[in-house]
């Protein structure tokens, strides 16, 4: 453990689903700032509105850094979202991701964000998941990914990804086991009366793969 | 069903908990605009910052609505958190929400979220809980109330209070299968790979009730 706080970048874009940012951040945190302190962070400072698959009204957030000047990043996290696909395309996006990865400690996604690591290159030569109802779209950005099908979350040691939306909370439970022990994660999740669904390899929703639009 | 889409009014204060505010959000948000919309409302539009017990620093969010120009609400979705403590003592939050729940069809909270239910005097004679680390602040607010120690959530018809955080997202799920039906709220739970926990009754976290801080 450093002596310095883990800096995390959470990164926002337009079209972000909520509890793939904001379910790992409530764990995040719960964690004392001498330990780890998280940092906002879109393509330019300023308000980023979430995304909703069902075209709700979704709410708005801010962005304290954009990506010229947030610092320097021990942690990163990306969320997923209807987002994404547009992001995909958006070359700062993957350049920052890029440029940022090669640096921290630990890069994370949550949900189609795996997509958006594919597209930069970030996961080739190593295991990762991704969405279950949308799987295809990561797995489309490159085939040099070993794609696990069937995970809660995958941790590759730098790069560890997860399931579709509420999986990113059992995987930054993980990421917090792996970083400050066993007893802060259990006690992290108490807190939030959280029943964390330790196992990565367990997955209730693999029978869903590729099955589009739930709503 | 109404012909009209459902207002929900998410009501944030400064210091509100993450996940009581956005794990409900992330489900409700996951059906169609033309069932239900959202608008986010503080005690004046604009900036709102979360708490976190820890003293980390917390995102910050937009509210579309102030407290005087809020549309009429359906339902309420009212958070916990840190900052549940000094809005006790906020007479224009109380005011609001007393006024605003009169009309709704539902009004619920998560967390300590209750605590300012029970205060606003919108629990008295009604079943009820609240997070479980801190019970004693709900309980401490009203002696009106049939306040439940051992609850996931409690739904005592117009209003629907939780227990700590994650329970939130149990107790927006059981609303939704109230107003829209079972399957409905299913396909919302699956599309957020979120293994529900179904029974209100069932409350894993009782052992802790008043344990105080987790971390």
């Amino acid at each position: 453990m450093s002596d310095k706080p883990l800096i995390l970048g959470a990164v926002l874009y337009e079209g972000f689903e909520l509890l793939d940012m904001f379910g790992p951040l409530e764990m995040f945190t719960a964690l004392p700032p001498d330990l780890l302190q998280v940092v906002m962070i879109a393509e330019t400072a300023g308000s980023v509105t979430a995304g909703s698959m069902a075209g709700n009204n979704m709410p708005t957030f801010i962005a304290d850094y954009g990506y010229d000047d947030a610092p320097q990043l021990d942690l990163i996290l990306l969320p997923g979202g209807v987002g994404t696909i547009p992001e995909l395309e958006n070359e700062k996006t993957l350049s920052f991701l890029k440029a940022r990865a090669s640096e921290a400690q630990i890069t994370s996604s949550v949900c189609s964000g795996s997509a958006l690591l594919a597209k930069a290159g970030l996961l080739d030569g190593k295991k990762a998941t991704s969405n279950k109802m949308f799987f295809s779209l990561a797995t489309a950005q490159s085939d040099k990914v070993n794609w696990q099908e069937q995970a809660r979350w995958v941790d590759d040691d730098d790069v560890v990804t997860s399931s579709g939306v509420s999986a990113g909370i059992d995987m930054s439970l993980a990421i917090i086991a792996r970083l400050f022990g066993q007893e802060v994660a259990d006690r992290v999740a108490i807190g939030a009366e959280y029943t964390w669904h330790r196992d990565a390899d367990t997955d209730p929703f693999t029978q869903y793969l590729n099955d589009g639009a739930p709503t």
